[in-house]
Order: C-alpha cells, then structure tokens, then sequence
C-alpha cells in the first residue's frame, strides 16, 4: 500500500502558497525549484490539485498557481485524493461468491454485505476522518512553530522575480 | 493507494481454515478451489502467511496448510503486513531539504520531524489499530452470524478428499 510520492509534493506546495504574498500566483516551475524537483511531474500534480478546486491557476506570461480557497478548507484528504484518487484501498473481488463457495454459502451471502470488505471499509474510514480533521492552515501553523521565520523566508524566496 | 488482491484471499482461507476439523492441513490446490482461485499465486500467498507464523505447512502427501495460532491470535492488521508488507504508505523523501526550501529554513528544519510526514503518520496508525482490533474469529463470528450454516458446510466440503 503506497500513497503516490506526489502527495508530498503536493502538500509542501500548498503550505507554501498559504505564505506567499496574496494575490500572487506562482509558476509551477518556481514551486518545483524550491524543493529541487521536476517541473514537468509538479504542474502534472498541480493540475490535479487544480481539478478539485485547491488550487486555481492563471495562465499568460504572469501565470501560475494560488490556492483555490482558504487554507483552512483544505484537508490533507482532499490533497490526497486528488493525487492519489479516492478508490478504497481494499479491493472486494466477491470471491466469496466464487467456486464451491458461492454454492456452498451463496445464497445466504448474497443477502448481506462481505464482513471482510466492512472490516477494511471500516479502518479505512478512521483513516479518511483522521486525515480530513487536518488543514494546510493547521500544518503551516505546526511547520511556523517549529521555526518562526519560514512564512517570512518564504514568502521573500517567491517575491523575488 | 490499493492492498495487494492476495489480502482478501489470505482472509478468507484463514477463516476457512478456522472452521475445519482441528488437525486437518489443506493443500493449497484446495484451498484455491474453494473460491475458483489460481493454485500457483494462492500458494504465495500462503508461504507469506507461514513465514509470519499465521498458518502452518505440512510437507508431504497429506500435507496442506493449517493456522499457525488460534483465530483470536490473528489479526487483520497481521494478515495485511504478511501479504502486503508494513511499510509505510505515505514515503517522506525529505524534499523540505532539497533546494533552496532546505538552505532557507533547512537548519531550524533539520532539528524537528517533519509536519507532513508525521500527520499522515498519526492517520496510517490509526488503520493499523482498528485492523489490529479486529481477529480471524472476529470475522468469523460475523460471517456464521450472517450465515448460521456457514461453519459447518465449509468443514465438510474441506472434509471431503
């Protein structure tokens, strides 16, 4: 179970667009430069974030990315979903239904959902709560209280042309 | 993010094997042709099972799988990580220290673990402790709940040669 590697990236962007100067929207290249990565696999990933709204983009010669809305209504879910999708991790291929199993025990089964699939659904659900109970604004403010000078670092850092 | 196919087929046959006669080994062939499964992946799966002590093998003609420890000792947590490995799914690569994001608030950076990594953190464990909570007997309970004959028509279909 892996979570695709673009959530980080994504989340790091979305904390520093929560401190750049309002009004300015940020070029994916810009965004990718700060942490070193490629432009190219970042605007891929900004763009998904641009498809649920998290961000919103401008395009022409002084284009790029804001946040779509409030810091604060942005969920560690929401980002996770748009990069990563929001299937369930846990696949139910019904293969209870399959085989001697399905004639032996089928009817029956048939009528109620599988208790495996509910069970996985269910650890999933604190998983989605959990990571939906936690905003970009609360982790900048984590990030802010562990060293008080990043917001203002890199706001200067994206001011500069 | 998705579990790998083989944890919904390690549940089952551990609740399978939960309900036949007490020193019975199933072959994996059997096993798999209880629910129209492939043999040869079936038994991977089983080998990963054994090599975390969740069931045992007999060698031989009548040799098979059997638990390893009791349906209570068993959890889903432990079935998922014999299948689908403990890692982690959300991977920190450390891009806060990459570029200019690591010269700019790298030093106060490097003496704290990162926000991002340690949400999701906190989010997986949850997962990890409801799938932790819930047994091999656990869900067979359920499913003879639902299906009170369930037990017993299994048993005797694993009973028969």
């Amino acid at each position: 179970m892996k979570l695709r590697e673009g959530v980080e990236w994504a989340v790091h962007c979305c904390i520093n667009l929560s401190w750049v100067s309002p009004d300015t929207t940020v070029p994916a290249a810009r965004l990718a430069a700060f942490h070193d990565l490629p432009t190219a696999y970042l605007n891929k990933q900004m763009n998904a974030l641009g498809r649920e709204g998290i961000v919103a983009s401008r395009s022409g010669p002084r284009g790029g990315f804001r946040l779509g809305r409030p810091p604060q209504d942005i969920t560690l879910m929401d980002v996770a979903a748009a990069i990563d999708g929001s299937a369930q991790a846990f696949l139910c291929t019904g293969i209870r239904h399959h085989g001697p199993a399905g004639r032996i025990t089928g009817q029956a089964d048939a009528r109620t959902p599988c208790t495996i699939a509910q069970a996985f659904s269910l650890a999933e659900l604190e998983w989605r709560r959990n990571l939906a109970g936690r905003s970009i604004a609360d982790l900048a403010d984590a990030v802010q209280r562990a060293n008080p000078a990043a917001p203002e670092h890199v706001r200067r850092w994206f001011d500069q042309p």
